[in-house]
């Protein structure tokens, strides 16, 4: 099954994590080294600049499924 | 309940808000310990670079936020 | 009274000082210090690349005011 | 043939792939020679921030392909 | 007179010009004396990372000129 | 005969190329001088996150020609 059948989710909170797995599957296929990533953790996980680009990233991916999702007006 | 219940607010205020809370549930997503993340916030909140790169996250959720609201038009 | 009543303005040029607004007010958010604030003036205004990382959120913020003032097309 | 033919995928996990395949290329036009870029590689692979920056490039790039697919809204 | 009376330009190139003078009015902004701005001219101009970062906001302010102008489409 | 006559492009490669080509005038119009721009170029084309910076810029630039060309839609 693909890891991304959709970009429709139900709820905003549902498509926030959406926006962060986009996030990190381009992470996951640019260094696709489980091993590798996990080491590399420590480095933007206790890093302030790497958590704010971090959430740059998913700022940028939530907008694009917030649009796929057309805000989710019609079941607000 | 939800923390992100609903993309809506009644003000562009309100609106900012929100994308400040965006912007900060990415980097609890990514460091979730609480202690962590006080610990870090002297490194970004005294360095000008770093309190420019949060303001840009700001600035594309907030972004986000008035397309959902249609930019608070009718309200207006 | 609200900082943000609105994301209406009358010209483009007052939605350019309303997109520096926005993005001042999310380091203010950030680092509620006055005093801190003043203090870490010299270190981005007298950095090339400080400033242009600054003009990079005003842009982003300007794209949002002038989304929501419709590019004050019905003005021109 | 050309490498780029047309923006249209059939699924969202193919358009995702078009965006990690857009970054690549921006990259290999400034950079052409095979031999730099494979020595760079663990550069930007065993570094979260460069890991990070990777990622906004997809991101920014997915936005293009999904406006360009319309979402895949009429295959959902 | 308004240094930004309008966004409207008449061609593409002009567009482009205006995307440019909007990236360097919030460094202006942010840095108003003439001379500091001067001085720092060289820190940049001669720094291939920041050219791309001053590439970067242009880029961000002509997508929103482009949008202004309706992409010039019944003008091509 | 102007730089950039027009937005439109036949095909999405044309449009690309273009991209880089809006990317590339930035940088310019900000450093005119030819030889500063090819004593530069070893600087940004031997590093990771130069690379992927450039990227980044051409991704944003995309994003416009993209939108400027309706997505290729009817030419699909």
């Amino acid at each position: 099954m693909s890891w991304l059948p959709s970009l429709i989710t139900n709820t905003p909170e549902d498509g926030y994590e959406l926006a962060i797995k986009l996030s990190r599957m381009a992470v996951k296929k640019t260094q696709p080294d489980d091993a590798v990533r996990e080491r590399l953790r420590p480095d933007y996980a206790n890093n302030a600049d790497s958590l704010t680009r971090a959430s740059q990233v998913v700022a940028t991916n939530f907008q694009t499924v917030v649009q796929a999702n057309d805000c989710w007006r019609v079941r607000d």
